[in-house]
């Protein structure tokens, strides 16, 4: 099974391994059935961030994680308000010389539909055949369990941990992060660390343990197409007047030519295109394209001409229909033209595009290309800024090592399609160095039906983080003065 | 107000007008109350044929319907099964050396969505401003009301009829009458007639009494286009993965050029191109393009280049979409690509089109355009042929006549765009003479929100068909005489 590439070999790796401290060991051991109840219960909370039905779902979920910080160890523990859904806060500064780390999670999800799609209830976990099933499984309520699990671990055993850490939980980044960048800012000196470690990435393809490095930014829009104001009778109309979702359709396929390129006037100006260097990198990764294409389940892979499909998600801009609607959905015929139609477009963007600036290229292109006969808004539902990690900062370096450590084999550096909103806040508005350190398989199916997590990610995960926490701590002088003096590991891409 | 043109000339119009049989006039005006609330009352049955949890609601219709006639003075009255919803059959057969008529209307309506576009529940129906308003008020609920309710004053002012009917009110029109053909070649003896009125037209733009000589015929499709078995996430494979929501844009935008012509290979081959004699004759009918496109409530109309909006919708085929979907559609942002994307394409025909074999074109068609990395299905929904009336035929004669008896003006003949299945199946499969008489205004909302039929077009809808009746069967011997040798009034289009 792909995903298990590195359970495959573990007698192999496990001789490459370092050893955990044998106390923290036998406490995770001891405690197993308990994290695991822990963790389900967790996910059967459903904090959909997105839906207003579900606000105080959201809360619920930001006070169980309070609860829980309180119980662990932590200090200062509060859910804070924002103008949406509440930030949970948390930390624990008694670890004088040693650094200090910014952990950050979310605890909110994506919704459910298709339902129907679903195997078993989104919000009715379980655990089977060494997988966590569930919406937010893995994105991200198992990696945010994990890191309350691992420091449980380091409290339980030793009434401390070994570096400084505060906590940053959120429950909008589902929905872009859209109270955060206030709180950040209005937070600036409670937040003061010496990194942050973001979990909320995952491994490589064949569930290769691996640190993220570069993320793609993202704008989000939605185009609405508007005929009459009432839908029309497709015999008495049809002919005379312009069909809003024929419209909309013939608008969508002017957005992107047959080759997979993005046909916006400009929207290519600002990339950079990576050198030859580091396409020959994304070459070495070990991608077999006949296998992530099986796994997905498609006819066929589709990507930009000129480029593989690893390039595609790593180094390349993209233009992806998130949803489309209009006129009659059920079963069998309604014959009409329908009032307007609908589409949610976004585009992931890479270095150095400017969300806004492609938006406004993007709205004017949808504008000049709408035909006549219909009214046609544009709308910027949210953007996120593409950013990159340096890996040469102390600690990337010290993340990498606790990967290799825990894995016993090399973890690669990757560049996610993805995109974490919060993690150009940090790098623009905080100055904070970033690691991007997470642990989810990478068939997860985060956002989509039948979300999962396999429980042995979720387990060497948090024992990733006790080794982290440890190294930090032990070598404090040294890493102290490091990081002092290294500069930001993290930069926003466009600079 | 438009709607009114015949309305606002009463006082001449009234003066070109034939009386009525006063007792008839009598009878009609003191029961007024009573028809408009037994109007209401079958209106409030949600008949909805397309939906299954309606079945039991439609069932009911029929129920009504039958009780009505049998109340009124029919005989033979009976709910008769299909593989679907019932056909509502009855007759009177009284009236020797009388012509024979079969009167077909629906008691089916169309869905309500988008239900938020209404300004009052749709099964919820009042009388305000002259107006009955709710889904099925005109189409085609109120002309079948208008039927009962003609035959009744008839019945309880002479206790008889002057010609004899036959009944044939359906529960499928809204879903192409899918039961109706093995049902009417298993009846054909007891449906033999001389001709057969069909009630579910309506008049001229302007609200000028019409008969319609034309309809356009349909085939319905649907579109499924099919990438990965789940919603993938937008980041993780955005780029290397073919959209299945952007490839169907892809497909719909290329069934259609900019100029409106449908550019599927062979659709226009068996099209009927109208004579320069025909196209003056609709230039010469009172449509006022502005007014027409200010109603509708779009920017611009958009007929296809070369012919006007009228001649689009009375002699060109069309091709629309009617609904479209997939992926996320609710508020905010879902950062996925879809795992499907659907659509609903219907076109008009117009003869000598034949349905099945435009199907062919259409699928083969669409199959060839559609990208790699997709699966795509096509599926024919149901089609009807295009018809046309021979006008000069007695039946439609006395259907003219009793129009302009009414209404004190000369009736419009219109080639109407929609489509009426059965049309075509009376023609094809029991070999009727056809006269298309209806009475709604143009403006009625049919299959739309906020659906309404003018009271003052039901009232004397309902006195046209009296006149018509009574005229039919006054001349008797020589109606009946007339219509042996006058052959078929209608004949499906397409021969």
């Amino acid at each position: 099974m792909g995903t298990m590439r590195w359970m495959e070999n573990d007698a192999e790796n496990d001789a490459a391994r370092n050893s955990i401290d044998p106390e923290i060991e036998a406490y995770l051991d001891r405690t197993r059935e308990a994290r695991h109840a822990s963790y389900l219960e967790f996910l059967r909370i459903p904090s959909i961030s997105s839906l207003p039905e579900h606000a105080p779902d959201v809360r619920r979920a930001a006070r169980w994680i309070a609860a829980e910080l309180t119980r662990i160890g932590f200090e200062g523990v509060e859910v804070a308000e924002t103008a949406g859904h509440p930030v949970v806060y948390a930390d624990w500064l008694h670890a004088p010389g040693a650094p200090t780390v910014l952990v950050y999670c979310h605890y909110d999800v994506q919704p459910v539909d298709p339902i129907e799609a679903w195997e078993t209830a989104p919000f009715d976990p379980f655990i089977r055949d060494g997988r966590v099933v569930g919406r937010g499984a893995a994105d991200d309520k198992g990696q945010l369990h994990l890191h309350l699990q691992a420091a449980e671990a380091l409290f339980a055993t030793r009434g401390r941990l070994p570096l400084n850490v505060r906590i940053l939980f959120e429950g909008e980044e589902e929905i872009t992060s859209i109270s955060l960048a206030p709180w950040l800012e209005a937070n600036r000196e409670r937040l003061a660390a010496d990194a942050v470690i973001i979990s909320d990435t995952g491994f490589f393809e064949g569930n290769l343990p691996a640190l993220t490095v570069a993320l793609r930014g993202n704008l989000y829009t939605q185009i609405d197409v508007t005929g009459s104001p009432v839908d029309l009778h497709s015999g008495g109309f049809g002919g005379g007047v312009e069909n809003p979702a024929n419209a909309l359709a013939g608008i969508i396929s002017q957005l992107k030519d047959r080759d997979g390129r993005v046909t916006i006037p400009g929207f290519y100006d600002e990339v950079i295109e990576p050198t030859r260097q580091e396409r020959f990198e994304i070459s070495c990764l070990p991608f077999d394209e006949d296998a992530f294409r099986a796994e997905i389940g498609v006819r066929a892979l589709s990507p930009e001409r000129g480029w593989t499909a690893l390039e595609c998600r790593a180094v390349r801009p993209t233009l992806d229909v998130n949803g489309l609607w209009g006129g009659f959905q059920g079963d069998g015929q309604k014959t009409i033209i329908p009032a307007s139609a609908h589409a949610k477009v976004s585009c992931r963007l890479v270095p150095n595009q400017a969300p806004d600036r492609v938006f406004e290229r993007f709205r004017d292109h949808v504008l000049r290309i709408a035909p006549p006969g219909v009214t046609v808004e544009v709308r910027n539902l949210g953007t996120a800024l593409p950013v990159r990690t340096d890996t040469t900062h102390p600690i990337a370096q010290a993340a990498l090592a606790a990967l290799r450590a825990e894995f016993g084999r090399e973890p690669l550096l990757i560049r996610a399609g993805g995109t974490i909103g919060v993690a150009s806040m940090f790098v623009s508005q905080l100055g904070l160095p970033l690691v991007m350190l997470g642990f989810t398989n990478p068939d997860d199916n985060a956002h989509a039906p039948n979300e999962f997590m396999l429980l042995e990610n979720y387990e060497r995960g948090l024992r990733t983080i006790c080794r982290l926490w440890d190294d930090l701590g032990a070598k404090s002088g040294d890493r102290a003065h490091d990081m002092a003096t290294a500069g930001e590991a993290g930069t926003a891409a466009r600079g």
